[in-house]
C-alpha cells in the first residue's frame, strides 16, 4: 500500500539527527567463525552470499535501498542491536521463513545472546504462531545445537 | 530479514540512471474528485489523512525512508505507473488488507484503469489467493461499483 | 499458480460420475430462522447479501465460474456436508477472516452441528494457529452463544 | 496475543470432567508400517524423529506445555479423532506446511481414512486457499498414491 | 501439526526449576490508568473483557490450557518481560492483527517501555512485513500518540 | 468461505460473451526451449509435470474444476496475459511460493516481457511483502539470470 504523496529528499536531511543516533553493533563472532561452528550456518552462509552476490549484480535502484533501510533496522538503537535481531527472529519464525530464522539466530549468537534468549524469543513466536511453526522450531534448534551445544 | 552486510550510501549513488528513467505518474482525476464521487473512498481517503498525519508528526527516520521507498515503486518505470498499481491491488487482495485494495483501485482509477481491467485484476487475486479473498473482493465491486456505476 | 496446459470440457464430462455422487444437504434451519436467533448473524448475513447482490450484478464470468466451485466444495460427499462446513470453519478461523468464520459457523449450525463439535473445530484452528487467532476465537464464541446460548 | 490476566492452577482442574472425555485414538497402522508402503512418508517420519529429539533434548518448559495442548488437541472427542486429523490436513494445506501435511495425512491414514475422504479435506483447502497451495496439493497427491495407490 | 507421540504429565514435572525462574512482571501502570489515558486503550480493553468473559463461561479445557500457556510466555524469564512484550508487538504487527497490536503495546506500555522503544519495534515489523502492515501501523501510531503524546 | 446459495449452469452460460473475449496466448518460446536455457527452469517444469501427472489421474472432479478456471485467469482479456502472468508473480512472491514464482516468472518470459519489466514486478512484491519475500527474491534473481543472462 502506498503511503504519502510528496516524500521529498529534505523531508529525509531532517532527521540527520535519528541518523547519528544508530551506529553498527559490534560483533563478538565473525560469520567466518560461525560457519566453522555449524555445518547449517555454513551451508546457509554461503548459499546467501553466492545468491546476494547475483542480486547486487543486477543493480537494482530499489532493492539497493530497500537492503539499505533493511540494514538501518538492526543497527544499534533506542534497542540494542540483540533485541532486535531476536525481534527479527521472532517475526521470521511467526512468518515460518527458514533462511531468515537462520539468519536472526546466526546475527543474535554473533553479538552474544545466550541459548535460553533465543529460546525464549523462539517460544514468543510459538505461542503466537501456534503449531504451524513447529518444523521451523525444529530446524532452528537444530541450528542451537550446533552453536551452543 | 536481513540482507547485505555493508550497503552504502556510495551504492545507492551508482544508480542515478535508474533514478531518472522513474517519473511521477499523470493523474486524470484528483482525490478530492473521487472523494466527490465516491463515499467508500471518501471516508477511506479522510481516515487515511488524518492517521498519516499522527505518523509523519512522529517523524520517525525509518519510516520515513520506508515511505519513500514505497512511494518510488509505484512511479512510471519499465511499466506503466497503471499497471503497477493493478499489482498493488492483486497483492493486497491476496494478503487481504481492505485500507491497501482501497488505495491502490482508487489509483488505478485515477490513472485512467477501466473496471473491466480492474476486475481482471481482482480475477487473478482470487484464484491465486481462493474463497478467503471473497469478502474483500466484495468489498472492492462495493468501491468499483461507486467508481464505475 | 497456474496449472495444467490443457484443460478441455471433455476432461470435465469425464467426471460425470463424481458429479452425480455430490448433492445440496438438507438444512435444519433456515438462514432467517438463524437471523432471528442471532443479531450477529443477522448483520452479517444481510451485509453479505447485499455485497454479494452487487458482485452478481457485475456477471464476471470467472467470480461466477470460482463461485460455483467453491458452492460444490460443501456438498455432501464421501465426507457429510457438516463436516467439510466445520473444516471450513477451521480454515477460515486459521486464515482469520471473520465474515467467512461467522458463514461456516452458521451453515454449520443449519446442518445440526452442536456447540461441542463447533469448539473442537475451532480448537483445532487455534493451537494450528497459535494466539494470533484468539480475537477470532472470541468473536466466533460470541456468535456461538447467540446461536446455541 | 495474550489473552487473560489471572490464569490459575485451580482453573484447570475444574475441567476435569472434560479431561475424561477425551482418550487416545485407536490407530489401525503403526508409523513403521506407513514408513514401509511410502518412502515419502518415511523420509518425512526419520527426519521428524531426529529432529524432535533434539528438541527434547532442551528441555523447554514452554515448548513441552505447547506439545501437550497440541498432542490433546487431536484426541478422540466430541468429534472423532479422524475427523481432527483432516481439520489438521485442512488447515495444514491452506497454510501451506509441507510437513505438517504429511503429518495429519499419515494420521488420518492410520485411523482408517479412505483416499475420497483425503482428496475432499484437501479440496477444502484448494478452494479455501487458491491456486498457492496447488504446489502443496502435488505433493499430498504423490504421498496419497504411495499410501493408497 | 502434532507434535511428539508421549508427552506426559512426567516431562512437565521434570522441568519445574524453569517454572521457578519465571515470575509475574511488576506494571508501572494499571488497566485502568490506561484505559483513563488513551480512548483507544479503553475501547479495546472493554471490548476485550466482555468477549473473554464469554469464552471464559465456555469453560472449555484446551482453550484454558492454552491460555495458560500464552501466560506463561510473557512473564520475566531469561528475556525481561519488556522485551517479550515488544515481540509479542513485532509478531502481532507482522501478523497484521489490531487486537494483539493494542495489546502488547499496552502491556509494553505499563511496564515502562518508552515511545521510541515502541517505534523500533514497529520499524522491525515494517521493515519484515512491507507496505501492507502500513494500516497497522497508523493505527498503532494512533493509540502510542494517546498513550505517551 | 462459501458464496452463493443457488449458482446454476444457466447463469454460467449466459456471460457466453465474455467467454468469447478471452483467447489463449501467444507464446515466443516453447518450454522446452526454456528448460534448455535454465537449468532451474528445467526442474521445476520436470517435477511439475511429473506431480500433476499423479494429480490427474486421480481423476477429482473438483480440482479439475479449479485447474480450468485458473487456466482461464491468465487469457488475453481486458488485460495483457503478459500482465497477468506478472500479476500472478506479484502475488506469488507475496505470499512465498517458489513453485509459484518460477511458473509465472517463465510463463512471462514466454511472451516476451523483458527482465526490467520482471524486476519491477518483482519490487511491487518487495515493497508490500517486505523482507520475509527477500529469499523468494533472491532465487528468482538466479532464474531471471539464467533466462536474460
Amino acid at each position: 500500500m502506498s503511503t504519502s504523496t510528496e516524500p521529498t529528499a529534505t523531508a529525509e536531511r531532517s532527521s540527520e539527527r535519528s541518523a547519528q543516533e544508530r551506529k553498527e553493533p559490534t560483533y563478538l563472532f565473525t560469520e567466518k567463525y560461525v560457519a566453522e561452528k555449524s555445518e547449517i550456518a555454513r551451508r546457509f552462509l554461503d548459499s546467501r552470499e553466492r545468491l546476494n552476490a547475483n542480486v547486487d549484480k543486477a543493480n537494482n535502484f530499489l532493492v539497493k535501498r530497500f537492503y539499505n533501510v533493511d540494514h538501518n533496522t538492526y543497527l544499534e538503537g533506542a534497542l540494542p542491536a540483540k533485541v532486535k535481531e531476536l525481534m527479527g527472529l521472532v517475526a521470521s519464525t511467526c512468518l515460518r521463513c527458514d533462511d531468515c530464522i537462520f539468519y536472526h539466530a546466526i546475527q543474535a549468537y554473533r553479538l552474544g545472546v545466550t541459548r535460553a534468549e533465543q529460546e525464549e524469543a523462539l517460544n514468543v513466536a510459538m505461542v503466537v504462531g501456534g503449531s504451524i511453526v513447529i518444523p521451523q522450531l525444529r530446524r532452528a534448534y537444530e541450528l542451537l545445537e550446533e552453536l551452543y551445544g
